[in-house]
């Protein structure tokens, strides 16, 4: 299975190249200046000396990675010499500081050299993974191979430190991301020995029972108060629990567990590993079918920024951090290698249009790291101060965060969102995602265009052109999503026969140049109910169409209180209206809701009788855009009386 | 307003009876060993000494005295030398150890005998207050003026510090009790000194800006992570951020609060203060009919241990604490005596056979200090260890705290429970309090006795006979609570004509020695409903049966999720079972609940129709009983379809 590069798909209009519009006119500029502003841009030239401001992090070079590599992403389609210098510029300090033996990590280096590869908690090769990834993308993007040859450097000192000599003080990362990253590279560069480090840190992962992020044994219950965050730390933080392969459930830290089921997924494919793979079909199911939000966000648990338990899936108190949602896109994806099942790309789907869009403002200069799914700012706000750790999701987007790993991550995400558009196996081609875009694409023995017209994911028509080669044969195969009970396929305008299998419609004919596929998917408004396992929902409805999941605000209802409004059972006869928001066009959501009379409001704490309900206008609009219109109530689930 | 005094009220059997049974044969015991093992009895002695286990600490004596005073109300109905001995000998102790000045509190004088009254955070008034509250109640049940002097001599001591010579580092308590306690005194004692000094602490608080518990001005966001409590506190949290009778809102730590506005009560009643009244209405109002669970809990906010904001009463992470209902008791009863309204007798009620009860295990020997409106031990389990701080309440009942103040408490409530139950006001005597109970009432010029037959609170029936003088005439006014539609009233079998007035049927006549006063009050089960500004009990109701609150229990229904059963809204056709839990007869609720069939449980965790439900047995019980059969689901709010 072969995917479609990000750089071979183009988006000049329609949802994505808006977006991508966004990045290039805002976001690549936002992050890279907050970046500046704290110091993390500067610490890479490793000229930080105590007493200056702004003192390094050892996971600061995680965070100016991905804006490298989303920039790299970016500058592809949308050239801009300002922001490649900046780019370069720090290439050209990691290629200036990176030891004659290859390693580079700006904060050890400033701070405490002699400390290198010595504690595992110090994110040493979480960063050399961002890095890595960014130089692969450097890479692709540019041919020039200058970034990534740091990279391989820094790859052989990794593999002498941890394999050859073994001179590290610790055997796995502190933080999952170098096993993934160094797939990429084994991809970029063909030398095997990546693919084989890269098997290392995943197979060897939960052997040693002295190669632990923290000393707290499980179970051990915290001291009370906590003076740090260690005290949420267990060995299933760190996935350290067990073996990979003999993982059972997921949990722990959300982005670790997400990094490494990726890496797993691909040292499986990539070494034929039937057992390895097994653990990453319990643990995608795992995590997607009993610990998932219906946004797709994948950590319920705010402290120790974890997974959670099975149907444990708190609303106002949700973590659903942006960057896991990232990841999990980048497990499915890899997944989807594994076997070419269409849940894996809706999962993506669902991550693109809300758990992980959410993260970014329309304007693109905000972000959300941990992303709410029912908001009271009310409440918020009387807490602040009251709380000693933050126990609520904010309200409001921000520039930057002092973990500030989300920002950069959507950013790179959104850069290199034509990644999960096609795939190519054999004679087989794969459509997995619609939006307006153009891709080459290489099938067969030639190239072809892929040109797709759609006002996805706002409208179910998407019109497929292929042009390229006169006349050849081969299968395509349409996604057909999950949330789609009624799609029609056409070539040419006329129906053709098609055979439906795990989600997706295969059409195999001898294709012509300027053949057009008709792909109508019915985007009716869809209540969704949780299992009835979900206490938290139970009651409750949410709102979707297409592939977008909808929320109530506030201020598109004033006169009521969205966690009133309860839609009933036999109630749907939703329409549809274009609004703008933020200077975008969304469509939103009309409804009838029931809602309490005002006096029940100002009544006494409890009664005898249910407050009498009567019709109200009800709007819904697509959760990514919520927190765009200034401080508001917002809610996913809505009651629901059935 | 005289309220009959709660020795003159002896409950032989019925629900009280039995209640102050299981005190006399279990809790006495429970807890002064606890309190012994645990060093807090012996610290009385002021041996302590650096290197022996069990470091004194500040409010130790608050513990202990809390103790004392249950015991001597206790002692007075049910005689037990050996504990009366236990008893004495801690008051031995304390005139022992009392300084020349009156002084005392053991941790101080053990440890840092130099910061008497230095530190405003040390406790030093509050558990000299609750000192005084046994001193009163021992000088109650025995006559015997020995207690009662040692803690005029320290109240004297107090007024020096505070007052006379303004020795002492700060004004106002930091921890409030001793304001109420010194009313207590004054009634005890007539010394008008008591009630001025009362006086002085409640009108003294939220004037002078420096006199603080804490140094962390208000709104300031606290650092993460937290190291101590400190860090949740601002003038709020001890009500130091206005003087008394500016108070707008019920806030802060509910205990602290409650105390207060209890002494608040008190003084405005003693010394006319219309003001001071007024505020004290605005804080009932404020706290019952906006901040209060149904069960009658007053602390929605655990962290701070506080009342919380209007209308937010997290059901899962609730605090309720023990004390601040038994707290909210008390102060229901001062705000009676400002004005005879039925609503604080009701409330009273509400707390004796729901919120402060449920802090008692039915064998007596088990506490809740934070009680759940709601719990899923699996879940509680799962986070245990991860969580830093505890964020749930416990799902078992605990024999010990490290702060141990609710266990005294809610024996100390329980001991002298016939403090609520008569009061008369001139030629008028209250009926407040149902129960099968045998009552010596001075009233008008002579002295009657009050029998009361009834299986209240599980039979609305209660017939009272009264007993005394041959002919006399006057009003009884007998409480018709508010959860009450229908109540009839007979004479000697009669209908008498009577007036409603504030929840009191006010009946004038001229009584006859052996005249039978029956009312029957109707007690169908009813479905309460939240005010709609009430997110987390949307789309759910609660059952009560006369005063009692239920609750569902996973025991009661173990093939069924209980947080999954939904009671429709049409449906209202309950049944009443009596059943035995820990060898006590309840009245129980059966139903009839719609549940999700089983599949559903085990299908996707999102889906696009309504699981199918079905009709099936529920069982609710009283939610005081709660956790008395294993570890255990339950939740007092239960999905409703309406």
């Amino acid at each position: 299975m072969d995917f479609i590069s990000w750089k071979d798909i183009e988006f000049k209009d329609g949802f994505w190249g808006l977006r991508q519009d966004v990045l290039a006119n805002a976001t690549a500029d936002a992050i890279y200046n907050r970046f500046d502003e704290t110091g993390r841009i500067r610490a890479m030239n490793l000229n930080w000396k105590e007493g200056d401001p702004c003192r390094p992090h050892v996971f600061w070079d995680s965070d100016v990675a991905k804006w490298m590599e989303g920039t790299a992403y970016l500058l592809y389609h949308r050239p801009d010499p300002e922001l490649s210098d900046k780019l370069e510029k720090i290439i050209d300090a990691i290629e200036k500081g990176q030891t004659e033996d290859g390693y580079f990590n700006s904060a050890i280096m400033t701070l405490v050299p002699e400390k290198r590869f010595k504690d595992r908690t110090n994110h040493e090769l979480y960063t050399a993974g961002h890095l890595m990834e960014a130089a692969v993308a450097h890479y692709e993007a540019t041919g020039q191979e200058r970034f990534l040859k740091i990279m391989e450097h820094f790859a052989d000192c990794i593999e002498k430190a941890f394999v050859t000599e073994k001179t590290a003080s610790f055997k796995t990362p502190g933080h999952q991301e170098i096993e993934l990253a160094l797939l990429r590279m084994y991809h970029a560069t063909n030398n095997p020995r990546y693919l084989e480090l890269s098997a290392h840190f995943v197979r060897q992962r939960g052997l040693d029972p002295n190669d632990r992020v923290f000393s707290v044994p499980n179970g051990t219950p915290p001291a009370y108060p906590p003076c740090d965050n260690q005290l949420y730390y267990n060995d299933t933080y760190a996935q350290d629990d067990a073996p990979a392969h003999q993982l059972e459930k997921a949990g722990g830290h959300a982005v670790r567990a997400m990094y490494f089921y990726t890496a797993m997924a691909g040292v499986a494919l990539e070494t034929h590993d039937e057992d390895l793979f097994n653990a990453c079909r319990r643990l995608w199911n795992d995590s997607t079918g009993r610990k998932m939000y219906v946004t797709g966000g994948v950590s319920a648990e705010r402290y120790g920024e974890a997974i959670g338990t099975e149907y444990v899936l708190p609303l106002e108190l949700s973590y659903a951090e942006t960057c896991a949602s990232v990841a999990m896109a980048n497990f499915s994806k890899a997944m989807f290698c594994l076997e070419p099942d269409g849940k894996y790309m809706d999962m993506i789907e669902l991550e693109m249009y809300n758990g992980a869009l959410a993260g970014l403002s329309l304007d693109g200069k905000g972000f959300f790291y941990d992303n709410a799914l029912m908001c009271r700012p009310r409440v918020t706000d009387f807490f602040k101060g009251i709380h000693a750790t933050p126990l609520y999701p904010p309200y409001e987007r921000q520039e930057l965060f002092e973990c500030s790993c989300c920002p950069p991550n959507i950013y790179r995400f959104i850069a290199a969102i034509g990644q999960y558009f096609y795939s190519t196996d054999g004679h087989r081609l794969f459509v997995h995602q619609y939006a307006n875009s153009s891709a080459s694409v290489a099938w067969g023995s030639g190239k072809i265009t892929l040109e797709q017209k759609t006002e996805y994911p706002w409208d179910g028509d998407i019109a497929v052109t292929l042009h390229g080669k006169q006349s050849f044969p081969g299968e395509i195969a349409l996604r057909i999503p999950g949330w789609c009970s009624s799609a029609d396929i056409r070539v040419n305008h006329q129906p053709v026969p098609y055979s439906m299998k795990n989600g997706y419609a295969y059409i195999c004919r001898r294709w012509q140049d300027n053949d057009l596929i008709q792909l109508h998917l019915a985007m009716p408004v869809t209540k969704l109910f949780s299992n009835p396992n979900v206490t938290e929902t139970a009651g409750k409805c949410a709102l979707r169409r297409g592939p977008i999941i909808y929320c109530l605000e506030g201020i598109d209802q004033p006169e009521y209180d969205i966690f009133d409004m309860c839609l009933p059972d036999s109630y749907n006869d939703f329409s549809l209206t274009t609004m703008t928001i933020a200077g975008q066009k969304v469509t939103a959501i009309g409804g009838v809701a029931m809602v309490s009379d005002p006096e029940a409001f100002s009544g006494p704490l409890y009664t005898t009788s249910l407050p009498h309900r009567r019709p109200a206008p009800m709007r819904a609009v697509p959760y990514y855009c919520w927190a765009n219109r200034g401080v508001n109530d917002m809610t996913v689930w809505i009651q629901h009386n059935g």
